[in-house]
């Protein structure tokens, strides 16, 4: 008698029941504004994480000693925004429901505000660390406020002023940057202030976004909306694990590998080393 | 002094008071529910006709003998297909009221839908041919009734039976074709009974809608479905041109270019071309 | 409480126990001579197969009222041809054991062998209908009997004089040719002859191979040798669905899909509907 | 002691002394006027034969017997159009004096006009047959008169009138197909009317020119032009095997392969089986 | 009534009476000794400008506070360069004339001399700060003096010695190295001495010329020869904005976008984003 | 009378008894686990390397004063790996014999395994230097134990205890990790530490092995298995010259590329700069 065919992200085979971390992917892109294909970023760091080792040598953990759950990609309506922000917030909110983290896979930006909804429904201090090229922070884009453009604006919205910390910040129009002085912490460029950032939030919930256009185009151009002059795979891992350590993530997401704009696999492997670092990061703290 | 960059399909441009037909751009792809990227067919569409001559040796016509105007991309929101297909809408309405020929250029099938809104408002009787690989007759996509999978149906909402002819049909799934059976006249894998529909037809309104899905993926590989076993070059360029002696087209489309996914470049000079023969087929019969 | 992520084949989701037909992925390339890479090819066909549909036009019939069930890929160890053959063999064999029909999808050309060794086992008077560019009749590539040009002398080995039927070849070197003379039945270029054959070959136990670079490069470029001068997708489907419906088809395979040298992902969406209908051919015709 | 890396078209190494045929390859590209890349052609064509077999089973034929010297690529001077032809004149006149027959390997089709000069230096009742998509006539392009647009009328002021034959042709401009009535034989769109052709030259000596964009862009998208609707690789290999043997050969060449445009490689692989049954068909009739 | 399409850099939609800097387009590339398609650059940075914002975070400037006019690209034969060069000297001169800064979009490096030409007669103190990975000092090439790789020495016959500046250059035979020792200023790999040189040249008039290959492959690989070991695109930033901040540039280039070789699109998003760097550089500073 | 073909590595054309270096090429990818490809990396090597100028301004040396011999490719057996091994050993113990320093041109990791067997018998007391991603330490991959991911551990069966650094490591399994531990010097992601073990190695025998995928996949995407978090250009020439400057070095390797994953050809343009620096660096020093 043989198998069913189960796919995981590697190694995060554990039950639900045990897993302290809990993937989803979200494969939605439709408010993308310039290049769409975010949608097959979960599936395609699924696949491609059997290029990675389950050990790093960063931190020197092993995901096979981190239970995590794989919960696989959850079919979303292309084209109305508002079902599948909805879809993602009814997962991300079971999963907290059962005291698991969640770890989402996007797709495009926008997914996180699903997720964002549910965290601070449960957790009433949420502060949200924000890795990017892109200040999001838009009122509307084209008349529309459910846009990847303005998810850190909606976020915003939910969580009020003083809670959410953007860094790597190189691209916005005028308008946002003026907009966001007071009222959400801006590092532009890199993660200069992180250290001190993570000092003032303490022991508050944290929900960490990374949205991978942060790195710099040659480490990372499988992505919508490439940002010249980001940063390197190292200046993100460190970021990173400086987060995972001092801070109490309670979810994340990993968002915006488009794979279909770097066939060199490369971006893919990128982003899987990212998640791998993560999950171990997050759930190797115990 | 220097002029301007006007930048239009290759040879249209005449004033718009002199045009027969008029070209937009309707830059849409939120609702394609496998791979994305029909939005930059258009402008791949305008950008690449400077590979093509102006003449056809099938049609004995050259573009500068067809008075067109090319009106550049609709600036439409990705994410809110209500919104989208008013705007098309709009557009195709302006250019039918001066008695011109709007000719659409997709973006993803859904575009269809506003501009037939516009042409079934200007002509009491009209009627839809249809080219394609897909029915395209669900009443819903995954909850969404504003979808490319939906796109001849909303159509149908509008006309009613007996007013849509459909050829090269080869995917869809039971029910769409047990739907269509008695209300919309299908003829699978090819162009089959067009000559007779043609006749039927007469002289009634006809909106011409071609999805270049229709061809074999061998010849057009640079779409998000692409479907096996279709339509050479040679074959579409022949039924085309019945339709374009035969009826009396007041409007059409050419959709679902998703340049991204062929990167020879030969399926952008495929469209090119069927978009010469277009013009030259409708505009050249005076 | 969340589900595992169960990936198969679209629709191909029954229980093992009442499955007529079980998938199964061999991911195998290392005797590839010229271009390797087939080693993805179930991966993708399995993943891709979502840009069908369940329904068949052709045969108006549909997946879902076909029960099979994908195992998945088998981990194959590259470099070691003998070793990765037992695997396949293996598996085929229980999978025969049990009354169901395997159907592997490639990798290499070279699996068809293990999956052979089970069949013949198991049906003394076994056939192979072939289908390929290649004669595959070496008896060694630079001194190595496990190779894919030699699959076919290997399967001539076991099975003997007047077993096999090859269709379509197009390249061999001139002794193979000599060889095949009188011991196998080769059709060169097309699918002349196949009916005939089919007469023959009456009930008797069959297996079907059919290494996709049997099409022409236009339709299928995504193979390690594509081979100018093949046959067209409708062509294959017809021969296909003869054979489904004439022959007893107790195993089958489908090999050679490569898609890193097709990113336009058309030859994927070719081999997942040849795939589609070969399911709904063998298994729809209880 | 180890030897020299010796690279030639495969089995193409016999001796020059004892060769019937020489390759050379003319990696030029300067003056096409819509996407160039052409200059890789002849490289990518030596490199990518090794996926050949050298047996032809359409002639029942091998490369091993027909003795064949390939003499590698000229190196030529990029923007100086005179220069890179009169380079390409001096070595087809040095095999056309020792009696052999040269075969050029493209670069654009510019290239054909040095080596026609030399051929009707040695013969001068010289003919060409010339398949393309493109009639090539213009009398200049943008002002310049050794552009690959104009390259046949550059030998029509050699040849004069009735000398030229052209095939498959499917673009050029309104005066192009004007001017070359009554000067050109022209057939449109495929080979219709060869066999008659081949009858009146009859012993006369005859340059093949293979534009290989002649073929439809599904067979072979890696070139500069891709022009929809034309001929299949059946139908270009019957018409080259035809004349190959009803023609008297005296010169031939293969153009316009731009590889960087088919990065599946099957272009390469179509222009190499075309390479190779052209010198079966030429060097096997002895 | 609709608009005609008008087609800029974005934001560049100033009237030509009212614009600062003139932008244009030069699509030539025919001398390219390694890999041509330079000639797509500027079609490709105009169109892919869409990805940008119009506002600097690193100058805090916007574009639409600076007047600038896209008078779009030149028609330029190929195979020709002696007339490809005076028709850019031409567009430069009439700009000049106007008291406007030309900004040419290459093309190729050897466009650069037009401009400079124009330039040099206009200005008769000129210096040339030029950022490169090749010294491009070569007397000729293969014979010929009007080739990519002889650009600089061809303003140094112009501008004679201590008038030229180089900066990033890293490859070139040795007899360039020699021949420039004295007569111009180079840093070889980085923008050592930069400072230095500003000081010295004062407030005479500059051209400055970005060969993009003087990025490291990483950054740039969409270039026609990749040369490894060069600069990040904060290095390159950051030595651009001293240069417009310090000097009086009358002229400007960006040169050597090959976007085929960079089908992520990462190569033309740092190209825009370089071409937005210097507008806002070069024509904030009133 | 004309030359045959002759392709080497740029200039590396002095004859066999004169050479100090030879260049062969070992195309091998039977054993690759992840993405196959390598074999294509010689090829592409020698036929990008003229991009490069034979000149270099790092080490102000030219290849033309390096007698160099490259002697093509071997033919390889794929799916027998012990057996293409053997080849590799005896090209390379021919080369050694007659006192030239054998430089092999991967090809997968594995092929070092055949060199070091002839560098070994050879030299008693030899060293390796090994810069790669990966530790290559396993005993056996999925029961095979020549596989390229075991490379460096059955070299070590052959030098045993303190003969083997490594650097540049950021992947591998803990046990590996583990069990190189007091056996292999291991410097985890960079190359601190070099200088010293240099000088500990003093003027013993070197065998140096340059994995590509040491790089940064920034840098180098084209390999089999991009590991993020890698070295820059710069950082690896410099490592490399140190060894040149300082080691004995009799044999040496590069591999690795494997061309189809970056159609940029920016690895193969890194690939062939870091092969002409090290034939300077270790031809140069006489």
């Amino acid at each position: 008698m043989l198998n069913k065919n189960i796919e995981t992200f590697i190694a995060c085979d554990s039950e639900y029941s045990d897993a302290k971390i809990v993937l989803f992917g979200a494969p939605f892109d439709s408010t993308t504004s310039y290049r769409p294909g975010a949608r097959f970023g979960s599936r395609v760091i699924r696949s491609e994480s059997y290029g990675l080792e389950t050990y790093s040598p960063y931190q020197n953990k092993d995901l096979t000693d981190v239970p995590t759950f794989d919960s696989g990609d959850i079919e979303l309506c292309f084209g109305d925004s508002a079902r599948a922000l909805s879809d993602i917030e009814a997962r991300a909110q079971l999963i907290l429901k059962d005291q698991k983290i969640p770890f989402i896979l996007g797709g495009e930006h926008l997914v996180t505000l699903g997720a964002v909804r549910a965290a601070a429904r449960a957790h009433s201090d949420l502060r949200i660390i924000h890795f990017d090229a892109h200040a999001d922070l838009r009122d509307d884009y084209l008349g529309c406020a459910l846009s990847h453009a303005c998810v850190i604006r909606r976020c915003y919205d939910i969580l009020g002023d003083g809670k959410i910390y953007q860094f790597g910040i190189r691209s916005g129009d005028k308008s946002e940057f003026e907009w966001g002085n007071g009222r959400i912490f801006t590092q532009k460029f890199n993660f200069d202030g992180l250290r001190g950032v993570l000092r003032d939030i303490g022991i508050a919930p944290v929900y960490l976004t990374v949205d991978l256009d942060v790195f710099d185009p040659s480490v990372f151009p499988g992505t919508g909306t490439p940002e010249a002059g980001g940063v390197s795979f190292n200046m993100l891992l460190e970021a990173i694990l400086a987060v995972c350590n001092e801070a109490n993530i309670i979810a994340c997401d990993v968002c915006e590998l488009s794979p279909v704009y770097d066939q060199s696999g490369a971006s893919a492997a990128v982003a899987c080393k990212i998640v791998r670092e993560m999950i171990l990061g997050i759930g190797g703290n115990t």
